[in-house]
């Protein structure tokens, strides 16, 4: 059983806003390479054995990939809509990639690799995203090995610091903050919403 | 009727999505004061005449504020569930409080302020956001005037300057990017996705 205070909130809002075709989309804040913040929109693929990090996946040529690398901390926004609360986490990214050497990583980008539907693992050949649009260049559709990653398939390690968690439902509505602090242990705290 | 090429992309989600209760709900990502990315919802609540400027409320109080104040630059992320689509926002941000002098701005404030709903103005009285919860301190429910916004409701102005949308239905998917330019005038392209 894990030790993380804020993990069964979280996997209690996952199973009540299971039937959510959105529910596992996250927004994933970085730093951009101009120094500005950037946000957009992944796929939680999951836990990493260690229950306070997140899985995501990210084409190695996306420039959060290259923001990432060079300011790896980052933030999350989680919203269930069912439920209306807001899950918030601070943390850093550990990039997985087809030179990663540690086996437990690639063993981790294989398994959620095998676990993505066909049309995702094309979507890994497909040509460099965010480049200009070339009418002429094909997008394969053709599905590659699923027991095989493709090489510009890379994963998001998101490794959890801090965690605010706010229940729009209630009255007033509740808030709480989560601290991992440096001797490994959680500080838990209500704070107002 | 406006310049900018992606505003009616963005009305056109509105009216698709409009059924779906968060529709409006939209993430926003500062810069931390300790520099590292941070991101919430934040709920939309309409353009400033300028169709590129997008308004936003938040507690004066609020660590945002803070945030804002010290990097104006900020990102918005748009996820529309419905339509399966999503626009990404870069620009600035401008804070308008008790304190703004401009007549317009303070026209606004009001204005936003009579859309709220009487629970949403009753919660720029309760404690201040983010301090440790006390369980003897009361949260008021009495509604405020509606004419007159309480001191501690602020504005936030977000000024577009570029913009990234994705529509993930498209076989295969579509993505363009549009960005303000010195002069005044937007550049547009088609993008892979």
């Amino acid at each position: 059983m894990p030790d993380e205070p804020w993990r069964a909130s979280l996997d209690h809002a996952l199973e009540r806003n299971r039937l959510s075709p959105s529910h596992r989309f996250v927004q994933l804040a970085t730093i951009g390479l101009d120094g500005r913040p950037a946000v957009r929109t992944v796929v939680f693929r999951g836990f990493l054995g260690d229950s306070r990090e997140l899985i995501f996946t990210t084409d190695a040529r996306s420039a959060k990939r290259t923001e990432l690398e060079r300011v790896p901390d980052a933030a999350l926004c989680w919203y269930f809509a069912e439920t209306r609360e807001q899950f918030r986490f601070s943390g850093v990214v550990r990039l997985v990639d087809v030179s990663t050497a540690e086996a437990r990583f690639q063993e981790a980008r294989r398994d959620v690799w095998r676990g993505l539907s066909n049309e995702t693992r094309a979507s890994f050949a497909w040509p460099t995203p965010g480049a200009p649009r070339v009418r002429e260049v094909a997008f394969p559709t053709t599905p590659p090995d699923p027991d095989r990653p493709l090489d510009d398939f890379a994963l998001m390690i998101f490794s959890i610091r801090e965690v605010d968690h706010l229940e729009l439902d209630g009255d007033p509505q509740r808030r709480w903050r989560y601290v991992l602090h440096d001797h490994g242990r959680w500080s838990t705290r209500e704070v107002n919403p």
